[in-house]
Order: structure tokens, then sequence, then C-alpha cells
């Protein structure tokens, strides 16, 4: 997929508008990425917005916070607010496969299905959190990625987070932010903490 | 405040346990500062925790998807989750000082309420959002930030986010992040969307 393609999607009428579909990518080594996606994810929700989350990590204790935060937003009775769908890799989408051994076979499963969601246009933001590691490792291939990425129907925002993101995945995206540790505690030995780490 | 004050502080016996009081930086001219201090949010708001979310921004559109995510996440009853308490530059802290004309005058009002707020411990995380401008325009004096925040008790987290933080407070910081942009819709002239940017 060139980026000619992705400037002539960009340019048909529809798009040209105020409202326009956008690809976004957080990467970089520093801490922010994920919780930046979050903090997208709350403004999608006060827009009303179905918003789905497609955590590809397998740590059972990871972000659980923001989860709970999420399945609270849901519970809130708040009339204007939208639906947020969370998905984890290991457990999310093990509707369709049963069983599987493999981390690789559980991201490219992952995959698939958000390939189904966004042919449906099932949510208007889509946070693919720590995805990159799926194409770096070449699970899912970063070719079929950005062409369905950019093709993809509708007004559906999608926001990538993971370090090394793709050259081929940047190149496609219309917002990239990079985030760069300066420090970090870790870097004196302390362990990470409940309520900033998860 | 020399940063042996900072270390010093750091190594008292409380401190050197897993939990220790955090004071963390969003820094950079890219994407994904505030939003990432909203995510960090939602984990201490997960924890059970009280959060002051203090804005330095005058905007009236600005992050209002957030703010009002937080009031729906107090709002919704989840008995293990935390209180946000949130508040605006130029209405949430007025209730000391009426009729202020300048934003000087505002954000000097904030940083003193804060400053109460850092004395009472009421908070267990406090987001300065926005903050940086403040020092950067002289508005509120960086060594006494810094000297305030470094000998501030108990267990709070510290979260200020904004472009420039000075070299003092990123000196005295436990964790920096910098954001940069790599690429960003607004350089093709597009504008700021809803769900996205507020």
């Amino acid at each position: 997929m060139s980026t000619e393609t992705t400037k002539t999607a960009d340019e048909t009428p529809g798009r040209r508008k105020r409202e326009h579909p956008l690809l976004m990518v957080n990467t970089g080594h520093g801490k922010g990425k994920s919780t930046s996606s979050f903090g997208v994810m709350l403004r999608s929700w006060a827009q009303g917005w179905p918003v789905g989350v497609y955590q590809f990590v397998k740590s059972a204790r990871w972000k659980v916070g923001e989860h709970r935060a999420a399945m609270a937003l849901n519970a809130s009775g708040d009339e204007r607010g939208g639906r947020i769908d969370w998905f984890k890799m290991g457990d999310g989408w093990t509707w369709t496969v049963k069983d599987l051994e493999h981390s690789a076979d559980l991201a490219r499963e992952g995959w698939e299905e958000i390939k189904r969601r966004l042919a449906d246009e099932t949510y208007r933001l889509l946070i693919l959190d720590e995805f990159t590691y799926t194409l770096t490792f070449g699970w899912v291939d970063t070719t079929e990625v950005v062409d369905v990425l950019t093709n993809r129907p509708g007004l559906q925002h999608v926001l990538i987070t993971g370090r090394d993101a793709p050259a081929e995945l940047v190149e496609a995206a219309d917002l990239v932010s990079e985030v760069h540790k300066v420090k970090h505690p870790f870097d004196e030995g302390k362990r990470g903490q409940k309520g900033i780490e998860w």
C-alpha cells in the first residue's frame, strides 16, 4: 500500500470535511503510550461513540485499572456516554478459536476479529493496544494491516500503541506520537506501583 | 532545592518500600501528554483513591470529554472506585478569590490551592494539567514548586503535564516522559475533531 493511495483516500469528498477517520500511532520507548490511548477513549466515550479496545498483552494484572474504569463507565447510566467493549488477547476473542496454544495464533485471531469489526463498522474508535509487537514479531503481516486500515470504510478512528512501530505503519498514519523516556524510577531499581502502572 | 535533598527524601525508610510517592512529568511538543495523565487517573480511580485534577487551561470546550467521563465514574456507584475532583482554572478555585481578571492571578491562586491540598494530603494522585505554562510564563515560581513538591508529606503522587518543563522540575521528578510529534494532521491543515482532541 503506497502513501499515494492513502492520500487519494484522504481526498475523497467525504473525508475533506471536519470529521475524517484518523489512523493514530503512539510509539516510542517512554511511558504513556497506552495510558494516552485510554485518555482518548474517554473523549470518544463522552461523544457517545462505541469504542472497541483490543489489548495484545498477556499479563493477568496489567491494565486492570483502566479496564475496570471502562466497565464502570458502561454501567454508569450516563445516557450521553458511549459503550466500551474490551477484549484481551487470550480470553476476549476465543469465541471463534478454542484452546489456542501460541501467542502468534492468538494475535492473528485478534487481527482477524478486528478486520471483521472494521468491515462491519462496529466501532467509532478502535484501540489496538500493544499491537506493534505482533507486527515486529512477524505474527501479523504489516503490509496487510496497513492495507486494511488504509481502506477501512466510514469514519472509524484507529489508535495503535506499542514500541517500534514499523515504518510502513508510520507512513500510513495520520498522527504519530513518539514517547521518549527522559527518566523512569525503574532505572533506580524501583518497581511498578498500583494506581500508576496498572 | 538541590537534587541531593530529593534523594535524601527518597531514601527515608518509608519511601523505600514498594509504594513511594512519584513526581511525574509528561512534557514535549507531541500529542498525548494530557490524555496520558487521564489514563493514569483511571488507574488511580480503580485503586479507590481520591484524585484531584487541576486544569490550567482556559478554553471552555477543551477536554470536556475526560471531565464528563470522570464525573460519570464518580456517579457510577462502583464501590471500589475512588473519587475524582476536577477543577478548571477560572471557575474551579474562585471560591477564595472572586473576579480575578488575569490569568497569572488565576494560576497563582490555583497553585496556592494545590499547596493547601498537598499539606492536607487530600488526594492520592494530583494531576496538574498544562501546569508547565504557568512556570515558563513566570506566573508561579519554579523553585518554590520544586521545593513544595519535593517536601510534600505522605504518599501523594503528582503528575504534571505541558510543554517545555523547566530543567529544575525535570531534575526533581522521578519519572519524565517526553512526547515528540512525528506527524500530526494539523500539519496538513486539518482541524481538531471531537472525540479525539476534546
